[in-house]
């Protein structure tokens, strides 16, 4: 299933796009798309259910906003440099274990809401991902196979980075991801069942219409199952939690200088295959 | 004031510590200690008249857990290496700016709850530390006057840490901070009216009743008001979110070898002036 919520921030709807791409009302069935769905089967099967029986209503598409997939999400977790291409583009060695890095819940945004430049940034860049959104606790994952079962679904996430405040500031990256509007999510969170295998995904990202990212899942140096089963020996995992796993090669500080980092003005692109698609406006902060 | 939250986790009820050191419930006034009670000016002044007029009826704290001060915490914000004497210990320049890094608010639990050695630890460490709790939305914020203005209160936090996974595990510190359990606070969120000067503050820890940390504000290289101010240049602050503003001298790992990490069975207790004391239990994970 394609999940979504739909509406005005902060008053998002449950909804979902059905197999011949209508957007149906799930308000009459569940609170919100959130940790708590996703962690309860049966509500699942609720849904699904209704989708077979034709029974949720259509919802106009027309001007309505689509937010983030996931309602009350805990925490962001992200994978640094876990693509051969893009470790080799910034210089960076391959990671022995996976480099983990943390955005706060608060900068997750809609696939298609502004994204803010912070005040005095000249290096903003950008970060095609695919995120995973885990469905249940997990603590000390053992098998790849178990950490994959803990995993609800994928989405697009865009990884906005400013490389300054992330590499000149002083300190851990924390300071260049965690700037508001800094993690556009979704349109869709697409159930884990309708993916079947995360390593076979396209990844692409335009800026003004100018292709600068094009990788593929299949170059990541830690798999998704690698990537959850790691994080969560150092961490516990709650349902609704996000894993961004990290960008492929083509981003600003890989380019040649003048390295051609974002501007207000500029527009964004970006899909997974199968996951949908983001774009995004950048305004001044 | 000193607000608290008392109650099995996840289901603690909203209270104070009046004059008299007594305990009185406010759940008839508010739902809960979070950043939107922080955030209502009308809502603080009815408690604060229910106080005076000796309103607020009396819980009995025989048995009764007490809970983190804040419910629905958005974020945790790290400044790392902040007093001269633990930057020395370590081996650390002094930093030109503050240094950054974030828990997840799921690390977060009471003062006195369990804390868990992670699996396959043996460089569990301790860090007293005073915390800030935002009381109104931070962007971009010039003076430090405004700063403080931005602060709805105080409290105790104890940031654990995991050494080997923080520092030797590659990547940045995040992996070593964001352990379940590694980050109790309070007993109280004292309000900020009631904290002449927060660089005027003694903290202190001890293992297994052995003085570890002896310490004080006034040894921040950055202040309460510079951190605020700084950080919300990298990243909006929110009612609720949390600022851990660093750990004075005599944590384990500025010890000689073979450093005293700790391990299941120990017992830590920090305090900071007026904010009240924790005590903790070391359990393995």
């Amino acid at each position: 299933m394609k999940l979504l919520r739909v509406g005005p921030a902060g008053a998002e709807r449950p909804a979902l796009v059905d197999q011949d791409g209508t957007l149906r009302d799930l308000s009459a069935l569940v609170d919100d798309v959130d940790g708590a769905l996703l962690a309860d089967g049966s509500a699942l099967d609720r849904i699904r259910a209704a989708l077979a029986a034709g029974v949720l209503p259509a919802l106009d598409p027309t001007g309505l906003r689509v937010g983030p997939p996931v309602g009350r999400i805990g925490k962001v977790v992200c994978i640094g440099l876990n693509y051969h291409g893009h470790a080799a583009e910034v210089g960076a060695a391959v990671p022995e274990e996976p480099v983990v890095f943390l955005k706060a819940a608060d900068t997750v945004v809609g696939p298609d809401d502004t994204v803010l430049v912070p005040r005095g940034s000249v290096k903003t860049d950008w970060e095609v991902e695919l995120a995973v959104v885990i469905g249940r606790t997990a603590r000390y994952l053992e098998t790849d196979e178990e950490a994959l079962a803990h995993v609800a679904g994928d989405a697009v996430a865009h990884d906005v980075s400013e490389r300054e405040f992330q590499i000149e500031r002083g300190g851990t990256w924390d300071k260049g991801k965690n700037c508001e509007t800094f993690n556009p999510l979704g349109p869709w969170l697409v159930t884990a069942d309708e993916i079947p295998d995360p390593q076979d995904l396209g990844l692409r990202l335009w800026v003004n219409g100018e292709l600068k990212q094009e990788g593929h899942t299949s170059d990541q140096i830690f798999t998704v199952a690698q990537v959850v089963r790691y994080v969560s020996r150092f961490m516990t995992l709650y349902p609704g939690d996000v894993i961004n796993t990290g960008t492929p090669a083509g981003v600003a500080m890989g380019q040649p200088e003048p390295k051609p980092y974002l501007r207000a003005g500029d527009v964004v692109e970006l899909e997974v295959e199968g996951l949908g698609r983001q774009r995004q406006e950048l305004k001044g902060a």
